[in-house]
């Protein structure tokens, strides 16, 4: 049984998702949001601080859902393309609702630098736990992995994931039907690129791949400046 | 020495270039180019036929004077990791001065079904040329590279090149910094990976990595039916 206080929380959640759809991102206020959910505005406050933070929430929320979804095929499954590929059109399926939304909202979540970015250090939740969902594809599996990149491969695989996302925005076709193809094709890929991994002469193209990503993905890393420490004035609207 | 009509297209498309930075690419009309340029409406829309084509006349340019400025590191550098880095160092180079544009503009340009994406058919002749530099890079580099794969990699190479553009976009550091530290990275890596694709075990990788690009972008591939042919309707102003 929820708590009232988590009950609040999803009432909010929900009701920011819909004013987001209906309105856009831009001009969904935490006013809007709090009265359309019967709340106060300080209430409102009290479980978000922010637009951003419910947008946090949202990630949060999709993020456990999928892993509800995927129990199953984990469970039973124990081939790795065809988990890999469970599990991907799973988090399609879950996503399905949200894709109009998706669209509009996607130049706020483009940039590595922003808090909505799913590379940020405020979505860490949301990411640890999508590559904690990886991490069960590959130890479920009757694969055999290298000890050495056990912790890397989930990573880049939930790195292909986010590939499968930016297609799925974009994607026009009928119930998205070129995205669920290319979560086959892209499962049946990493499967290859897992067993290959296990060749000893291309391990360190691996970690090499990894190290690239996360030196230059912000938030997945603390090893680079972070440039948003030393972002330039805004061009307008520059008022103290 | 351009004639007097080429003199004319490259006024055009330096007035949009621009009215797109001052104005941003939406509310800048070919009505207001022709006028800053000095030409009539008429003649602006007898050398583009929109502003879409306005921007491809502009990728032209930049993938024209990226080929000239690669041309000495082309001709007297064999070793392929640097030949890789000149060519990415050049591009960032050239593309300094439309970084502002380029951040605006993304919006337009993210999506593989807009004629302004770089995968789009509409791109092609851009992009053609694009990938023939890239295609030099390895022609004239002492790593051997296996018959099978001289036509896949490059290809490749391009595609990771539009990834250091995408990082390039969002990129605030001074000088764009860390585009340039990512360039060589990703240079480094590529070496790497051309020179383990030698590997007969991994070729057939190498060529399914391409595939699944090849039938999942627009315009690089005719095998899929064209989603822009179906698309639905636009949500407003839509009046016949």
């Amino acid at each position: 049984m929820p708590t009232k206080s988590e009950q609040t929380r999803a009432l909010i959640i929900e009701t920011a998702m819909r004013l987001f759809q209906e309105r856009g991102y831009d001009r969904t206020t935490m006013r809007a949001i709090a009265q359309e959910a019967g709340v106060s505005v300080g209430n409102a406050y009290y479980y978000f601080a922010g637009k951003e933070h419910l947008i946090q929430g949202f990630y949060d929320r999709i993020a456990a859902e999928h892993q509800e979804a995927v129990r199953g095929i984990l469970a039973e499954e124990t081939d790795l393309e065809a988990r890999l590929a469970g599990v991907l059109k799973a988090w399609l399926d879950i996503a399905a609702p949200y894709h109009e939304f998706a669209v509009q909202f996607f130049k706020n979540a483009a940039d590595p630098d922003s808090p909505l970015s799913p590379f940020s250090p405020e979505s860490e939740h949301a990411r640890v736990e999508a590559i904690s969902v990886h991490k069960e594809v590959l130890r479920g599996a009757k694969t055999k992995v290298a000890e050495e990149l056990r912790d890397v491969l989930p990573e880049l695989m939930w790195l292909a994931q986010m590939g499968l996302v930016l297609y799925w925005i974009f994607d026009r076709t009928e119930g998205r039907e070129r995205s669920y193809r290319l979560a086959e094709r892209g499962a049946r890929l990493t499967a290859r690129g897992v067993s290959l991994a296990r060749f000893r002469v291309l391990r360190p193209l691996v970690h090499e791949v990894h190290e690239l990503f996360t030196d230059f993905l912000p938030g997945m890393t603390k090893a680079l400046p972070d440039p948003a420490a030393r972002k330039e004035a805004p061009a307008s609207d520059g008022r103290p």
